[in-house]
């Protein structure tokens, strides 16, 4: 493993903390998860405002969060994977959650989201003045927590990095793999979880699909939220 | 939503059974389970041979099972996830696992699978001079359970589809939404999860990767197998 490539992340293990809540989108999470776990050094961990049982935003799967956020006081890389509505607004409110992010960041290496996640970074003042990028139906929200809306499938800037919507995760992660360790074991990463995209449509940006699925996605979240 | 292109369900709702096994990977389930769970009239419910907590093929992540094997004994869909070496191969082993299995496929309307999944369902004796394919790595497996290898991101035969590796059941969780509802549905889901693909390298095949990111991939599997 390359000692000089990593952006800085000096000591090991490699602690990343992924920030489950109420409300959160699974694949937000594991997505990252499942590219950065196998990686040299890199210890991944699940934490809540409580430890134990933590609803997704469907409502009908659960991850558990093996720490609390207290138990949590310091991670190389933190990690916010975006949620529904309710549970996106909730922790944007939560001084609890916001609190352990402002602290967190202050020693982070990396500090990341995934979809709306972005916009939790944003509520705990992280984003002022930066460009950043979220879930394509929510990017006119950056601009309420003073980030500067940028397209893009993920945005680094600094030591922060952005992504897209849910499944932007898997490609944000394998960046960040390589920012971690180097490119031949993001690209063996890649191979390990067989990476190469076959979607039977190509309807996965708004621009692709156009005003009607666009509107039909939307109903869809709305319909199936908790 | 069309009651005539969604390959015989019939009744609602639809529920997908997505079994968790001690070892499983978490992308292989939640990446499918993302683009099904708002699918309308689809239910998706985790089930494992108890109901609670599954541990990963890491260990660092776990998943809640809602319900045991006795208490699913009919849904519309069964999603089996590959798993690490350890845990396929001990589900391959598991009768309570394999008893349950060709007890659901005789009632499924789709029996599908992700990664390794699909020998668990092999060595149910469910792909018998079937076509299908796995995880690039384990495809030579197949033949020992009377499966045809078979390229291709899915393979479906009769009411059977077996994803490749991984990120393969994303793909796939598309293909049956649309099976499961209408081509509409499906490409508005690939727009809710933003399932637009961008990798910053192109190594997901076994083929694109060459043979040196192959050996490190199955170090890097092998070194953080639990």
């Amino acid at each position: 493993m390359a000692g000089v490539d990593n952006g800085g992340v000096s000591g090991r293990p490699i602690r990343v903390a992924v920030l489950l809540y109420d409300g959160f989108t699974a694949l937000d999470a594991v997505g990252p998860y499942e590219v950065l776990c196998r990686v040299p050094y890199v210890s991944v961990t699940t934490v809540a405002k409580r430890a134990g049982r933590v609803r997704t935003d469907t409502g009908e799967l659960a991850l558990l969060a093996e720490r609390s956020l207290d138990e949590m006081p310091r991670a190389e890389v933190v990690l916010v994977p975006g949620g529904g509505e309710r549970g996106t607004t909730a922790s944007m409110g939560d001084e609890a959650i916001l609190g352990w992010l402002r602290r967190m960041h202050e020693k982070t290496v990396w500090t990341t989201s995934v979809c709306t996640g972005s916009l939790i970074l944003g509520a705990a003042g992280l984003l002022r003045g930066l460009p950043a990028t979220t879930f394509w139906a929510a990017r006119p929200s950056l601009a309420d927590v003073g980030a500067i809306d940028t397209p893009g499938r993920f945005i680094e800037t600094g030591k922060i990095i952005t992504a897209a919507g849910v499944s932007a995760g898997i490609d944000m992660g394998l960046h960040l793999a390589a920012r971690l360790s180097d490119e031949n074991t993001a690209k063996a990463m890649q191979l390990a979880v067989e990476y190469d995209p076959a979607p039977p449509y190509d309807t996965g940006s708004p621009d692709k699909a156009g005003p009607e699925l666009r509107r039909l996605a939307l109903k869809l979240l709305a319909d199936a939220a908790t």
